[in-house]
């Protein structure tokens, strides 16, 4: 093992796509781009691409910095680079932003080249079966016929399962980390709510703001703020913030009191000033229809018979989000099928969250996945 | 025991109070009223009084109909009346608007006579000790020396304990449900997240919305809709909606899809025409702060060694807002200072809201309990 390092100054890369996409909806996206960035080296048969897909508020940049003295790396940098669990010396690793994101790929902030305005509203609602779709294609442009491993915690967990369906020849490995098949219904409300403050801020104007030069700011903070509670476990946020004060004295005001209300406007804050609502609310909404069962009358076994993947699926102890119960439904599934699984459900205390955090222990079970991974 | 039945039609009374109140901020109010209801009759020595502390939505409006032809009873009828677990054939049962509220007692709607405008902003942050502080001014009008039982679920409930705290001599017996000592980190997160729903709805206006005619509805209504999840649990959501669609089809779009979805859209809507904002806020204000360990360095046992009534606590398994883990934590401390306690952790389905459900093992409890209150 190498010791570990980064995979230091990285660039994105676009790839135009000219053929239509027709999408799950039945909409038809006349062509998009995707935005990417790959990290080490594709070997000669490119058997070595390993696809990590990003969840809710994630983009394609994984690992590195832009620059030098960029603040932060990217969002996965803990578990990608040279002799890290998801290691540059061995695999040539893709992180692609997903169709009707806003952070390259086309998505609801790209000029319709229909009307040459932004597609706002109209831009269509896209699922977890349309991203895989549209990655199939990015793979292909890359000359990848088959990935040595998909992989991804929550909603890119939910697309790493999806591509063993989708394309079963093409994934030899998948891991499917703080993930579930198929939203429960507390899920799903807290969804609704985070889609409501932003559908009834006055200024989305109905998904078309960017005309009138304004953000839905208040929707997409409210948003934000809610999704916090849910990626940490009652748990860490009462070791990270408990009952702590602001200030030495309680003020008696709707200011911020406690330390836990400072922490969750600064996230809601910061997220606002970067995310475009058009696009959680799509994201939201891929999360709620994903549900493989559904066309096999909810039995999940007969859903994943077609997959022909080994498969890695983690979960962690204090997710109330994605619980380990969910994890191990797909686990059940799975060996229904008669597949190769493994599965660990790993001690954690930071909720849903702890799928981004740098456990030791669970980079200990990535990194010993991969090493069987030719 | 005879056969349960409806208090049947009653009416509200409104106590004027005109000697000045201290808030525990500091702020004085000059004069208030309370609106309350009682059913049952005072016994000679007024030993049979039992006060009943509303929640955070709740009302003094607790049992019977103000109309024969009312849709529906007071909040907790199921629970009293003759023959019921609260009797009304035994005790004199008082329901109080809390002060801060927008049913009839003083609160941000009322006329603040220094401006003959609606108190709004201007109107004080409450806390549950003040709301206690007001309870007993109620008692002295009503020559109520000592209750037979102070009670209430969640907010009702630390209301009930704070009783025993503010006025020891004057409360045999407590009965604390659904309650906690204070609020987890994760309580106030959600907290949070409501009020700024309230607090950033540009038509709250600072909190004087009612000078300019229009109502947070937006902010009210996504309040109650978080709410609403907190007082499930996910399993009860489960069995209730599940993953059921609202039409035959999903439909692509961020309408209605889901049963969930529909359900809380329908609660928030109901709420939003109904309830006032800034009352909303002081009310999850006054959950925020109470913490009566808080002046003991967080040594709950030393806060509650003042006490002296007997307790009933109860929690509800699914809850998951206030857990059984947080009444255990109550009965520890009272065990501590040798006070007489009963503690029932019931097996609930339907979460934080199984204080309301006239649950016949929860109602046996209820029942067994005061059956020994003389």
């Amino acid at each position: 093992m190498s010791e570990s390092s980064s995979v230091g100054v990285v660039s994105p890369k676009t790839a135009h796509f000219s053929e239509p996409l027709t999408l799950k909806s039945g909409a038809v996206l006349p062509a998009f781009d995707l935005i990417y960035e790959n990290y080490g080296k594709l070997n000669a048969d490119s058997s070595n691409a390993i696809l990590v897909c990003h969840a809710l508020s994630g983009t394609h940049h994984l690992a590195g910095k832009y620059r030098e003295d960029d603040k932060y790396p990217g969002w996965w940098d803990n578990m990608i680079g040279p002799g890290k669990p998801l290691d540059t010396d061995r695999f040539f690793i893709i992180g692609v932003n997903n169709l009707g994101g806003c952070h390259g790929s086309t998505g609801p902030i790209s000029t319709n080249p229909a009307t040459n305005k932004p597609w706002g509203s109209s831009f269509p609602v896209v699922t977890v079966e349309d991203w895989v779709a549209a990655q199939a294609r990015l793979a292909n442009h890359l000359g990848i016929n088959a990935f040595a491993a998909v992989m991804g915690g929550s909603l890119g967990g939910m697309q790493a399962l999806q591509w063993t369906l989708s394309y079963p020849a093409r994934v030899r490995h998948a891991l499917v980390i703080a993930a579930a098949p198929n939203l429960t219904a507390q899920n799903i409300a807290f969804n609704e709510v985070a889609r409501q403050a932003i559908l009834t801020d006055p200024e989305f104007f109905g998904g078309d703001f960017y005309e009138h030069d304004v953000v839905p700011r208040r929707g997409l903070r409210l948003a934000r703020m809610l999704g916090h509670i849910t990626y940490l476990s009652d748990d860490a946020m009462g070791e990270k913030f408990g009952r702590k004060l602001k200030h030495d004295e309680v003020e008696y005001s709707f200011d911020v009191e406690f330390e836990m209300e400072s922490y969750l406007r600064y996230q809601g804050d910061k997220f606002a000033g970067e995310f475009d609502a058009n696009t959680y609310l799509r994201m939201t909404r891929a999360l709620d229809y994903f549900d493989p069962a559904l066309a096999f009358d909810g039995d999940l076994s007969a859903a994943l018979k077609v997959a022909q993947a080994e498969f890695l699926i983690v979960s962690f102890t204090s997710d109330w989000r994605f619980s380990p119960a969910r994890s191990r439904e797909i686990v059940k599934a799975l060996l229904e099928n008669e597949r190769r699984v493994s599965y660990a459900e790993l001690t954690a205390q930071h909720g849903h969250d702890a799928f981004l955090m740098p456990d030791e222990h669970y980079h200990a079970v990535i990194r010993a996945y991969l090493e069987r991974v030719g």
